[in-house]
């Protein structure tokens, strides 16, 4: 069975990395002693030695080892023996330019539908979906596809962030752009906003944290949905 | 002799749309009647005649006339009889894609070189750049390739915005966005705020409007530069 935390934001404002979800996760991973880490995002540009750095850190207060992909001579080996996998924010389209380059985008699929426990967080949330193509990162690097696991039938925008009504400032609004998409593709999209996450168990798939996801559809009203919201029926 | 008015932004606040930069458009194309209109990036998906009809009541009012480009049986030939060109913004990925469906990338670029004189707002402006890659807007359709016009041997970042200090959301920063740019590349970036624009006369690329412009380069300091700063030291 599919098992999936899919969260909008590694770090909500006040608290320390993953803080606001450890004992989330210390539930989620519960027999997990060992989880494969992906810091391809690269936020900020960190190495791939110093985000897994952070992830360990983490990861340390609910005893769970972390180990980074890129420790593995055999990024493929590694997915297929992991018992429990973590892909970190960062930039997107680095992270899908990578993830296709070490031919893992079929090979991460499969090992999370046939039941190896999988956590994202921003970046590593929006690849979970049908595309990439609700991200908000700058497109650094020119990967060879928009397409992503399509663990979930629909897409993620991470983040998401409500209209400033006090902003004098002319650049789209994160809605105008998801309409926009919505010009030319089918997709439904949710907003998650920091702080919120998809639980997902097989075919439930649950709206957790405190506030409204808002979701997006070709030609319907956009809605605001609360927390406990079981999604399934985008399935 | 290249002539280009490369400008972040259609509308500035509080104003009607290109008004603030009307009175330096009827200088740069004087003599110049009839200018090619571009609505390949459709802002909120307006279809391109009403986005043209836009664009069409701005010039009736310095007595220029607009066709849109979609207007033409052969786009190929609309550029090469056009007088002047110019190139709305809106999803800078749609622009992109609809230049290169209509093989119409190194048709612009070529008479634009030979003279034809080039207006750009936001997207239009982005693709005078190297690539299209410090573009803001999101991924809603996958272009054949991010390189653009490479008029300017640098790229933009449109709307430029500066952070937010009292913010306490956790996204990316734009600053931080083209770090992360430059952790791969090494194309220099300048974020041009709403209000300013670049005027290109051959070598020449002053910067107008009454904002600084912030410089980025890779492994360099970041600087702001003032109004009236010639950027020909980056071609």
């Amino acid at each position: 069975m599919k098992k999936l935390v899919v969260a909008s934001t590694s770090t909500v404002h006040g608290k320390g990395y993953l803080e606001y979800i450890l004992p989330s996760l210390s539930d989620f991973f519960k027999g997990v002693h060992e989880i494969l880490f992906i810091p391809y995002a690269r936020p900020s540009g960190l190495t791939y030695e110093a985000y897994t750095e952070i992830a360990k850190n983490a990861f340390e207060k609910i005893h769970i080892k972390i180990i980074g992909i890129h420790e593995y001579l055999n990024p493929i080996d590694a997915i297929n023996n992991a018992k429990g996998i973590f892909i970190g924010g960062g930039n997107t389209f680095l992270l899908v330019e990578q993830l296709y380059s070490h031919k893992l985008i079929s090979a991460i699929k499969n090992v999370v539908e046939n039941g190896v426990p999988y956590f994202g967080t921003s970046a590593g949330s929006v690849v979970t979906g049908i595309t990439m193509q609700n991200t908000n990162d700058m497109p650094i690097i020119y990967p060879p596809s928009f397409d992503t696991f399509k663990l979930l039938k629909f897409n993620l925008n991470c983040h998401y962030l409500d209209p400033d009504v006090n902003s004098t400032h002319m650049g789209e609004t994160r809605e105008t752009r998801i309409h926009e998409f919505h010009t030319l593709n089918k997709i439904p999209v949710l907003g998650l906003r920091e702080g919120s996450w998809l639980q997902v168990e097989g075919s439930k798939i649950i709206l957790k944290g405190k506030l409204n996801s808002r979701l997006f559809q070709q030609n319907k009203p956009t809605v605001e949905l609360p927390p406990e919201t079981d999604f399934s029926f985008l399935m």
